[in-house]
């Protein structure tokens, strides 16, 4: 049996969506039904339903955006920290083996060579490389609960999108905004995402840090033709001059823009389409 | 009423029983009775009991060092980073002023005017500003989740040490340790430190952080001469040459050693005894 924590959530979700279609026997499991943030109950219920693999889909990332963390520090720590913290010491105690949804979130631009960042780079953007967003900070400390986990994937996810209308979309993010800000990017489609990760564990290729993103970079003004292209719009964008008119005009905190590198999970034997492909595809299938 | 978190802790029972030696009306919690760290819970008992001041003496601090707080992190962050900003919403949000007893190890070393750190200086020692310890990293976040804080004070406490054998007390780990660091740091005398953060909140000064250390500072060595004037022990005390022999064969993560100005909550109108008076003070009292 597979175990989801955060199964409401819009990862956790897809994943409980992806393991029914597939007939694999699964568990969705909410802070609200089963406080798993809580150590002892968390323990407690791995020791008695014994999950074969856990996939942690909890965390905070704040409503309707990254500006929200600021405002709420507490629990924006407290679900990207400390709860894969916990967590971790649990599936230690139980040898349960287990994947953590982190984020790309933790990087800034590219690197110099011109490629995206690997999984031996250290977070540019981070509490302990500032400036960062407080939820990238947590989400780097995050990863660094898990510095040296058993049993553990740890799994960046990075700006997702599909086909489905959600507040939470990527592609339908940019349909509402009034005005974009034109940065390149890596992003993960969810569900190849969610594919790719599982595919981690049932493949069995080494635990450990992987950059789950559709090879490629994209910059807003791209991804904008191609909306246009699919006519999912009539209405012209209109952009920000730069991030410092963004930052004063509609941004609290700063965001990050960054291209990843995914070959290593790629290298493992798990396929991801290019980020092109995938975008256009559900940019098509948003328009029928 | 003033309501002390982590009375059981080695700083929070000293608050108990100072406030009691003043017939002060207290009440001591401990996280075994009343659950604060959760939110609900501790709002509720705010709104219940309507203490007049809170203190938050409790904290992650490791034992029996600081290097236990590299094993337990989550809990290490918890306690250090995610509590405080949970006591400081309900306190906000039941309009309850508070005081938070913070730690002076965000700092490493003396700025280059030789005089202390201010409370206008960034934490030097912390996840924004590496290398720190684990256990640093966290109160200095843990301050951060307080700032613009209303009607809270932040206190931070440097090395706490008085006459009383501890294993928390300076003084006796001096006498215990097989072997010492000559280092350069300030200290707050633990009884001088509870009586001055209570004047703060009794004389009604502004809120804000203030560095609660004795006025001065001490090295190791100084501080071991005047061990074996007050013949507290016929030992003689080893010293390792360096910080790097120290890393090398006692210490699992780096300390903080370090000098802070204490003039902020002098000026406001709490006095402080010069740090070798209550080091000198309280040796002569542990040797009678």
């Amino acid at each position: 049996m597979i175990a989801i924590l955060g199964a409401t959530g819009y990862v956790g979700s897809h994943y409980l969506s992806y393991l029914r279609t597939r007939g694999i026997a699964c568990e969705g499991l909410s802070r609200a039904e089963l406080d798993y943030a809580d150590f002892s109950t968390f323990l407690g219920w791995l020791k008695d339903r014994r999950p074969d693999f856990v996939i942690n889909a909890a965390g905070y990332t704040g409503k309707p955006n990254v500006d929200a963390c600021e405002l709420n520090k507490a629990e924006c720590l407290f679900g990207n920290a400390v709860l894969p913290g916990r967590i971790r010491q649990a599936c230690e105690e139980t040898k349960t083996p287990w994947g953590h949804v982190s984020s790309g979130c933790v990087f800034q631009g590219r690197p110099s060579d011109n490629l995206g960042w690997t999984e031996d780079d250290q977070p540019n953007f981070s509490f302990r490389s500032p400036p960062c967003s407080f939820y990238s900070g947590t989400k780097a400390l995050g990863e660094e609960m898990l510095r040296g986990a058993a049993n553990c994937y740890v799994w960046r996810l990075r700006v997702p999108f599909n086909h489905e209308d959600s507040n939470r979309n990527y592609l339908t993010k940019l349909l509402q905004y009034d005005r974009l800000l034109d940065v390149e990017n890596s992003l993960s489609h969810l569900d190849d995402y969610v594919a790719a990760t599982f595919a981690c564990w049932e493949k069995q290729i080494p635990f450990g840090l992987y950059n789950v993103v559709n090879p490629g970079a994209v910059t807003t003004l791209q991804v904008v033709e191609w909306i246009k292209e699919a006519g999912l719009t009539a209405k012209e964008f209109s952009f920000f001059e730069s991030e410092r008119e963004f930052m004063q005009e509609a941004g609290r905190t700063p965001r990050s823009s960054c291209v990843l590198d995914s070959s290593k999970i790629i290298d493992a034997g798990v396929p991801l389409r290019p980020v092109e492909e995938a975008c256009r595809d559900s940019l098509r299938r948003m328009a029928n």
